[in-house]
């Protein structure tokens, strides 16, 4: 489906409800509350869901959201920035999985909804959700910009991640021209680390091995850890680019203990297919970013995996 | 003077010397290479000069120069980004404090050339330049976009600083629709650390201070750090704005001891007036962040400076 048949079709409906995905991100919030202002703005009646706490630092879109929150049973679901409805928390994956409309930019998306729009050149899911709102015939006012911009830079680490498009930049000086405090977002999302989350990238460094000539570098985070530092799974995220980003490794590991005791690893990669290595531990991902998880010693786990670098190195 | 004047006077030139400040950043290598590479376009002699070792991930801007270079008594000189002669080391102080022509974004240009375009709206000096070129009627190539979109980003933090403007943006969607490997270049500049800048950071977060209610922290670098970690003064630019980086940070202050053993205080702030801060020790800089240098020792000076923040908290 097009951006403008899907916006000819959201016209039409009123009690709207639109689901985010779980672990939410700033592009499914972004997406979702964006959506919501502009459908608001025509009069409906909408509903953004989660079955997450969604983070503090979203406060600024869900705050407005919640103080004017209405009950309605629900003729129209919206699934915005979901792959699949598993990626949907247990509450709403049903409603997920008969969606009448899902907006995306995965090129994985099963196109499980009823009608999808997808496009997978998209860095941001929020760069569809402006063509939508446009449509729509909406003005990008404050709430509705700056919820659009937060997808925008979450998704594209604020411009830097090779995701970024022309046309992200492009978003980015029209959001700009709005007049959004697009400053304060910046920090939010890119300046602002929790004490925790320092103190536990702080262990993490401590504590690096580096291996294969300094071309490979492993960092180990253990569960003792996460609870010296009260860091929340959520932290370990912006840990797992760090081994990597050191001058001359080609291949940087995360080694992350799971609560159940199983171990998590994640490769990071440059010009190495971290996909081609995770494989053989029965896991995937892409040619510069790959995971698998397993069990283990971790010094066995480390001999494992560096032998497998080793003779991809060679 | 206007950028169509600097381009007019720039056309009757020839054997052209191009400044640019020592310890040299993106922006003023950025903006001496693209002018450089549009010069010679134009058929002229040019050098791009700096008194000190520009450090080797500029690699892809002065081995391209330095292949070419040719000798030639300079009779037309640019200095790029220098606001005042001083920015500039020894060995070209005297020809900058007469160069014919300076091209600046900086609003405390000292206006010491014959002739001076100073836009302080600009956030790099490399988007003055861009126009510049325009007007020289060179095309953007492949060099000369790498090297502006190098000054772009260096001096936006990749988009994230407050500095940054529609036309930032405008210009990044510019140059990466000329084909160039921008992500290879947030790469080099944004992903890419040293490991003994990354073993510094880890061991100023080790030892880090919090105090007035974890609203002021504090990050002290010594002598002795550097010499364990291998550590460059370029480092710790770096690690300045952590302190303040931390969620309810008000006030981070970076206290780094000098090689003459003196200290060399450092603070970010957000909604606190840094600047007035720093002038009570005779220092000075910005409303979010100042200055100062002063001598003692350490525990003591962070007495004093803790003593003079409680004050504008209150």
């Amino acid at each position: 489906m097009t951006v403008n048949e899907a916006s000819a079709l959201l016209k039409q409906q009123d009690n709207i409800l639109i689901i985010t995905h779980k672990n939410p991100d700033g592009d499914t919030l972004g997406c979702g509350y964006a959506l919501w202002g502009a459908l608001t703005r025509l009069g409906r009646r909408v509903k953004v869901v989660n079955s997450d706490d969604i983070p503090h630092k979203y406060s600024y879109l869900y705050s407005v959201h919640d103080k004017t929150a209405v009950d309605f049973k629900p003729e129209f679901v919206i699934a915005v920035d979901i792959a699949t409805p598993d990626l949907v928390g247990k509450p709403y994956q049903e409603l997920c999985r008969n969606a009448d409309l899902c907006i995306d930019h995965h090129g994985t998306n099963t196109m499980y909804a009823k009608k999808t729009v997808v496009d997978a050149e998209s860095a941001s899911c929020c760069e569809i959700m402006t063509r939508v709102i446009d449509e729509l015939g909406v003005k990008l006012d404050d709430y509705i910009a700056s919820a659009l911009y937060t997808g925008l830079i979450t998704d594209t680490g604020c411009f830097r991640q090779r995701n970024t498009t022309v046309d992200s930049h492009l978003l980015a000086a029209r959001l700009m021209n709005t007049g959004i405090d697009w400053q304060e977002l910046n920090r939010i999302h890119f300046e602002q680390k929790s004490k925790s989350r320092l103190m536990l990238e702080q262990l993490a460094v401590a504590n690096m091995d580096f291996t294969l000539d300094n071309r490979v570098a492993i960092i180990t985070i253990t569960q003792d850890m996460m609870k010296l530092t009260g860091a929340v799974p959520g932290d370990v995220e912006g840990i797992t680019p760090i081994a990597r980003s050191i001058e001359g490794v080609e291949v940087g590991v995360t080694l992350r203990q799971l609560e159940s005791g199983n171990w998590k690893c994640s490769l990071r990669t440059h010009n190495v297919d971290a996909a081609a290595i995770c494989a053989q531990f029965g896991g995937g991902g892409h040619f510069g970013a790959a995971g698998f998880e397993c069990s283990g010693e971790p010094d066995d786990i480390k001999t494992m995996l560096v032998n497998a670098i080793k003779e991809v190195l060679k």
